[in-house]
């Protein structure tokens, strides 16, 4: 009744075929293995060794070390070079732990050990170190093998067996599950069978086993203490059916799966459960996108099917409504006509209509119902991959944590310590992020202002009709070129900026290097969007009193429709080049080339390069790979992406769409790129997606007021209401556009501001207009801000307020509705619960019997009390 | 090292002196067994028995149930009489449970089965499911004893004993914990030497021992099946140090300890958890509030030094202002000079300055800290009770549910079905909630309005100068009357309400009664405060425009300086009395009224009554005291005065004062009654206070919103800020009370509402002032709400806007800087893991070795390989 099943990294699996020797054959021969009672499978002498095995061709390799064959001088730049340090932490604290238990460790002299750490990077300190790591690893059980130099010249590797009673030791930190049907809704079950990826699904999903899963506290153990250039398991390149590399890359990293769902159960068993919660996480983000891509679409298709019923577009195009408009620039520019901004008005009508207040509500709600689901289905993973009772660990030590310290404790006189503190790194931080942002933006804006005066400026009738567009269009490319190489730069900053603080353990070093990158890739990326939604616009002044920067520059205006046309155009180019550029030349082709350049190092041309290839064996061959990097570059992105899809979605439905496209991609995307690209990451236990979670979270709060601003302050919602409910003459929007516009008299500009070319429209101008609620230039505080100002800044403010709580009651009420341990899990853990207790009760029922049948026979029963009573030893 | 802590109530003490008989001797002679290792106390049989016991002296009485001799006819009256229909719950599940495992019970025919059913209330079915009860327990193991009738007529007990080899059973639920020492910092733990209570506190609480918590789940078992009319546990009064109800007497349910620490540990060994848990909540909370207490008070004080510099009212109470006010009422009122108003200005200024705005943010943030420090608290005490792995059942069965449903299964013909379901309940509640709130509120404005007329109406010049003052005092009365007499109407029908549902399990009866209960009882304190912030005033139109009422009566003003000072008022009568009113008369009051009835039953008069209760049993005496009827009512009680501390805190300031002082005596309170007042409750586990925890959670997230409001619609906070920003012509705040002014020309009033003694000030009024932002009567637009106006409400909307979301982040941000887990519990919980491994780890080491010296031993080695690759049957 009970089954075994194996955790891949430190797999027990012995009974394999290598998959370029016996590509034939292992299928079928290795199925009956799969789920053999535990007791049946004694060791792992049963069966026939066929993987990547030491030489005697018995036991299988189920870790690589790799080091340098001792070139002293050359270390410490190789190991750079290859950029595994990271992975290479300190076992020093927990072998001596381990020593401490069965044998303590002579005694050194502390003179002695002074001198060794003085001497410590020395040669024959570092192989008298790898002698002892190694002598400590077969102490533990594990079996050794080196293979030095064979193939691959200066480097050496250290195959390492777990023999079956160190895998039973360690299995020993497990939970018992009792293995339990799952009832399955058959009818749905067969409508989306086309949709489950063909791995078993009944066997792999359906049954829980009882499984024995490695707890990560004792795979430190497997890492070197400084003499190592890299470790990894190996990529098993097998055919055995149910834990391949191989059925990974036919049912999930293909493109030609994309509408399947992901081998999640496979993906935990081949790469761990840190990334298989990163897929499944992935995996939902992407199914709850599918709602809210349709719902945008629709919003946007209902924006295109009413634009021509669009009164205000409509009042704005009309050449009867023959309105002059006070000039965009000094002098260059003159008066124009209104019903030139006849295209940006239709177009704004898109994405600025009822529709989106709708859509933007509606996204705050998916936001939470995402955040619902995946508390739900991570629950139900953990349940699944017995996870409810593991807690997470701090982490060890940091071998650089350590070397400071050391450092700091032998050489207090040499050198001053590095040791900065996270508040020093803040107060570094903050200006310098704020200067380059403020810079960066300003910077563009410049741009901006600049290119459109010098368009200005120029008298051919074509360019001037193209400024807008031409305008908007390139200083969105330019801003998105700064976006992705600031992106790249903050990424070095903040992990530079994060190892100058030194943190203590790897978990709040991930941690701390997670948030700092957050908070300055996100800044990064949204500034400009920030920049557009909210400021763009309001801080021009008036005619006649325009504010200036840097001299004579003034601020930008909004077209006539508001600046939500220009948010839209900037969000929809940053999010697509985003993703375009950064998955697809970064993803893709980095790794090639890195790859591609790895090889060339060895100086052989192709032909030769593939023979050699055939030649390595399986953990040769990864050594070529790419190292893993951790997930955060992958979460990020998804996070920036999150953020674009929820914060900014009222000027720009599409967004989910686009998303989703993304996504689909980037799933198979990643796939490929782990089994394929890199070596095979170092399985890690993990309940949850941890801090991501927590930024989500925060994401999603903030969205709402972020929504609840775009819609009051850069949409034209609020004012159109107001004017429809207070002032509109017949209730209706006719006379909405003459009420949006003040009027100003030509006769107050400034000296030296006024147009050089007044006569351009053919008429002469004592009145233009321009966009604001001021008062006329005759009444008696001309150009002041007016009654209606004031009123609808109170009507946007209010519509914020009741926006942003109702929305967040709505949030919680989701919240609160959605039960965050799925029905049918909490019930399954009830009954184990039951089963556990009559279990219990019945070896209790036993022992009584026992009790009594004793008792009775006893003669020395102490008192004639009718019931029992006996004194039981329990 | 192990020891052992006892449950009280199912405890294995059998050595413990009878309060009444041998008051002296048992303090040193039990001292001993304190902390004997487990092994040493094998049975109940060791040691004298001098408790409240059986007949034989021997066996001590661990509960009892108490019915009714067979007087079929009077059965179901006296039963629900008792009130305790409540605690009797069915047995018959879990029995049937109990007995399927160890003989299947007869099976009944079905004929047979339905005919019983029908003689459901039968005396001979009642009897003979008495005697199928008690075989049941017996069954179980429990001994049992009846004593019938001996000095109180018609009532019988049934004394049950559960024996060691019972108790020891349940206890092997149970958690292993290491004991191990707790750091203590020697210097505070002097200085705070005479907070703590004296009950050992080192033993006590610094020491964890290995405990042995009994679980709720099996307590149900002892629970009758519907004939028995109470059971309970008995009140232990003895000597014995450590686990008596003398030493929670005197340590605790004392008013002269008030300024100490409660003895937690001790309530929770005495009354269990959940009690335990209420009790440590009340600590913290009281605890919590001696800060916001002061500075509240500060914020008071400083209202009071700097009333005699506040502008507003010095201009309001300057003679020299000689401002001419238009009438408060139609016909009877005349005008007013504003003078008058100059001591309710001064009033205001306590409750209204900018001080308030600063507590409102720092009460905001003590919500998070104290609600983060219940958090830490509860996570303490979970660790110290061993409750980290204990996670709380669904509930069982409630009989009435049961009773329902056969009910509903067997007359189905007869009668409809009784169940309502939540949906409809919810649909009936709120128009109903709805409409009588609306209702008493209407009725107190009504009284107001026509009081307040009739009163002008009255031509002595001294009731008319205090007119305001009596009626405020005498509405606030009243509304504190109809409060007082609405919450016990809302309380029972929440009850009502819920039992018409028939909710399944005892759980969710108790979380659907306590939202609903809330929802009803927090609707009804908070109404007239609610509409005296936010509506007072708001819809009264203005002079020649009055909005009316039912006809003539015109809605009410607020005072010149806001509706601030009467919120006030209402909200210190409401809070004082409430708390004294319900506290006192209901709290300690009704109890000793009804123990009184219930003696004065048994037709003694009082000498006889003292002769009599010496001669009575403890069983007997604990029958006298009232049931204990839940924790719901000192919950809703604390969550009440919780939401008038924070929620109106920018109106009251003195509010967490008045709540600190009702604690310290509400803590005692409640202690006494526990003790002394009530049956000891049975025992009942819980890991955190459930429900009222998100309630307090909703609460203070509610209350942000709330005093946002409450600051810039209430107070006249913002109309300053503005007036002194925008309008103001030297910047300082001379001319506001002019500013907030409007004219009005008494030629403009409605006919017949012009006063009738428009003489009344000596003088010939033209033009009028009244407190509102309109046009003048001269201008294009005459009354209409002038840019002011506008202008003010925008400000007033963006600082909610801002102080929403500022406080919030604020919140968040204290949120996630205080760790969940307080750092010394959970290194405590990692040291305890670590010794767990090492533990393991030894033992793995001891297996090792003699799996070593066997495989050397045996001369069938299968394979020559160096490392040891044994099979192991692990």
């Amino acid at each position: 009744m009970r089954r075994n099943d194996y955790y891949i990294p430190v797999s027990c699996e012995e009974k394999a075929a290598d998959f370029g020797n016996t590509k034939d054959g292992g299928d079928s021969k290795y199925n009956k293995y799969d789920s053999i009672p535990l007791n049946s499978l004694k060791s792992d002498e049963a069966g026939p060794k066929q993987g990547p095995t030491f030489q005697d061709g018995q036991r299988r390799v189920d870790y690589v070390l790799t080091y340098h064959i001792q070139k002293p001088q050359s270390f410490r730049r190789k190991t750079s070079h290859f950029g595994d340090y990271r992975i290479l932490r300190s076992l020093r604290r927990s072998l001596s732990m381990m020593r401490g238990r069965d044998t303590p460790p002579p005694k050194e002299d502390p003179e002695v050990a002074a001198h060794k750490h003085r001497l410590d990077y020395h040669e024959d300190d570092k192989r008298f170190r790898q002698t002892e790591f190694e002598d400590n690893l077969r102490e533990m059980g594990l079996e050794l093998e080196k293979d030095e130099g064979n193939k691959i010249p200066g480097i050496g590797f250290l195959k390492i067996h777990a023999p079956w009673n160190v895998l039973c030791r360690e299995a020993e930190f497990m939970k018992l599950k009792m293995p339990t049907k799952k009832r399955i809704n058959l009818f749905i079950r067969k409508a989306t069978a086309p949709l489950h990826p063909k791995v078993e699904p009944n066997r792999a999903q359906n049954v829980k086993h009882l499984s024995h899963p490695f707890s990560r506290e004792k795979q430190h153990l497997l890492l070197g203490n400084g003499v190592y250039s890299a470790a990894y398991p190996l990529h098993d390149m097998l055919f055995y059916p149910l834990l391949s590399c191989q059925i990974l890359y036919d049912e999930w990293a293909s493109y030609s799966v994309f509408y399947k769902y992901q081998p999640i159960g496979l993906i935990r068993k081949y790469f761990g459960e840190k990334i298989g919660l990163y897929f499944a996480w992935l995996g939902v983000y992407t199914q709850m996108l599918i709602p809210a891509a349709i719902v945008g679409a629709i919003v946007f298709l209902y924006g295109c099917a009413t634009v021509d019923n669009d009164i205000p577009s409509m009042e704005i195009c009309d050449p009867r409504n023959n309105i002059t408009m006070c000039p965009l620039c000094d002098r260059a520019c003159s008066y124009w006509k209104l019903k030139t901004a006849c295209g940006t008005a239709r177009a704004s009508h898109l994405f600025d209509n009822p529709a989106t207040v709708f859509f933007s509500i509606f996204m705050a709600l998916w936001a939470a119902m995402f955040m619902e689901h995946w508390k739900r289905r991570q629950m139900r993973l953990n349940y699944i991959w017995d996870l409810t009772g593991f807690e997470e660990e701090e982490g060890h030590h940091r071998a650089e944590y350590e070397i400071q310290v050391m450092q700091k404790t032998l050489k207090k006189q040499d050198m001053s310590p590095k040791v900065t503190h996270e508040l020093e790194v803040c107060v570094l931080l903050s200006p310098l992020q704020v200067g380059v942002t403020f810079a960066v933006v300003f910077g563009v804006i410049l741009y901006r202002i600049s290119i459109k005066a010098a368009l200005h400026m120029s008298s051919n009738p074509t360019a001037r009709t193209n400024i807008r567009a031409t305008v908007k269009g390139t200083a969105a490319v330019i801003n998105l070129v700064i976006i992705i190489i600031m992106d790249e730069v903050y990424g070095a900053l903040a992990r530079w900026l994060t190892l100058l603080e030194v943190p203590k353990t790897d978990k709040s070093f991930e941690e701390r290097l997670i948030i700092k990158t957050f908070v300055l890739k996100f800044a990064n990326a949204f500034s400009p969007i920030v920049y557009l939604a909210f400021f763009r616009g309001r801080m021009v002044g008036r005619p006649g009193d325009y504010v200036y920067v840097i001299g004579s520059y003034r601020m930008e205006e909004c077209a006539h429709a508001g600046c939500l046309m220009e948010l839209c155009i900037q969000l929809c180019i940053t999010m697509l080049g985003k993703q375009l550029i950064q998955n697809n030349l970064f993803e893709i082709g980095i790794p090639k080339i890195k790859k591609l350049i790895r090889r060339r190092k060895s100086d052989m041309d192709s032909q030769q390069q593939e023979d050699y290839n055939m030649t390595l064996q399986r953990h040769e061959k990864d050594h070529f790979l790419g190292p893993f990097v951790g997930l955060s570059p992958e979460y990020m992105e998804m996070i920036i992406q999150f953020g674009m899809v929820t914060l900014f979605v009222a000027s720009f439905p599409l967004a989910p769409l686009f998303a989703l496209l993304n996504n689909i991609i980037e799933i198979r995307l990643d796939a490929k790129k782990f089994v394929t690209e890199v070596r095979r990451p170092i399985a890690a236990r993990a309940k949850d997606i941890g801090i991501w979670y927590n930024l989500l979270r925060g994401l999603s709060k903030v969205a709402v007021i972020v929504n609840a601003f775009v819609i009051s302050f850069t949409s034209d919602f609020i004012p159109r209401l107001v004017y429809q409910y207070m002032y509109s003459p017949d209730g209706s929007m006719h006379g909405f556009v003459n009420h949006t516009l003040s009027y100003f008299n030509v006769s107050d500009f400034q000296p030296g501001t006024a147009p050089l070319q007044p006569m351009h429209l053919g008429y002469e101008v004592q009145i233009c207009r321009y966009k604001d609620y001021r008062e006329t230039p005759w009444s008696n505080t001309p150009y002041d801000l007016s009654k209606e100002f004031w009123a609808i800044l109170a009507c946007r403010l209010a519509f914020v307020v009741v926006f942003q709580n109702v929305v967040m009651l709505m949030s919680d009420f989701v919240d609160w509705l959605i039960p965050d341990i799925p029905k049918d899990i909490s019930l399954q853990i009830h009954k184990e619960k039951v089963l556990m207790v009559e279990l219990f009760m019945k070896e209790e029922e036993g022992k009584k019997l026992l009790r009594d049948s004793h008792a009775n026979q006893s003669p020395l029963q102490p008192r004639s009390r009718p019931a029992s009573h006996t004194p039981s030893n329990c």
